[in-house]
């Protein structure tokens, strides 16, 4: 089912929608995203639905981000990854668009990968996401890596993420400042 | 995604195609059929499409039978059945339906479940439809069954199913009399 999904996707045999992100186009199915995401249902289909004509602009996620989001959307996985580094970025901007779209399992998968690939060039933006999108298990897990001795907090604090967290959700830092404390 | 599925399917939000099938109508999305039956894509997209309107008649099927292959086709999944004896039935029709269609997995589960549920008042149809549809280890475990000694030939014989044998694929009779030899 996902194999045959992903072929329309890729094919865009049928496409009754087109997405305007970044410069670039998307075409899809109304029908494929309502399935999938509630929010999408509601701007297709629902009482409210905003656009009736055949495209609609994205102004809030990069080009990259809603075609992984197509990806997922359409075959319930995430596009392969080679980089590390590439893949977490990605993961912390799919978190955003899952909470965006309501897409509960992407929104799992996110957080497996965000959890399973912490270093310290990324944890300070990973605890800001994981607050600010309510992932209880990944912002605990933040803390325990920035709490654990191995791991560099200076290196954390130094980092451009850590003073996003510091602007962004303030609340968050008097915790980890509690979770330090001997 | 086939609980996704199956809702988009039940509520029928945002349906662009209704079929008429035996006095019943069913609303479904064209992009849906087209991903999962290449038979579809050709009808609702390709460039002999059939039918620009909403429209479309199906007349050499139950409803019944559409019904359990939508479900099939929106969830990956044969409707649930109680019955054992209307199991094999549907499961006989919908390996037409599949052939028909192009759903392979679908054949690949009709198969399977006239492979687990063989008896002497479905047998004989079984064979035919075997035969008719290119199963060939269907085919196999139907002569098995046909020559096993518990399995009475004749109460096989004695049945509808058996005239249908005989009269539609003759050639698949003679196979069975060669398997019957000592």
């Amino acid at each position: 089912m996902h194999r045959h999904f992903g072929r329309l996707l890729s094919s865009g045999d049928g496409a009754d929608v087109t997405f305007e992100v970044g410069g670039e186009t998307f075409a899809a199915h109304r029908c494929v995203l309502a399935a999938r995401s509630s929010v999408f249902m509601a701007e297709l289909f629902g009482p409210m639905k905003e656009n009736t004509d055949a495209s609609v602009r994205i102004t809030d996620m990069e080009a990259k981000v809603f075609k992984a989001m197509l990806h997922f959307i359409y075959t319930d996985s995430l596009p392969p990854m080679d980089d590390e580094q590439e893949l977490v970025v990605m993961a912390q901007h799919l978190l955003v668009a899952a909470d965006t779209y309501n897409l509960e399992r992407l929104k799992l998968l996110c957080v497996e990968k965000l959890c399973n690939h912490m270093d310290a060039s990324t944890a300070a933006t990973t605890l800001a996401l994981a607050e600010q999108h309510s992932c209880c298990g990944l912002k605990d897990l933040c803390f325990k890596f920035l709490a654990s001795p191995g791991n560099m907090l200076k290196a954390v604090v130094a980092n451009d993420g850590f003073e996003h967290v510091r602007s962004s959700c303030p609340s968050v830092l008097k915790e980890l400042v509690a979770k330090l404390a001997p």
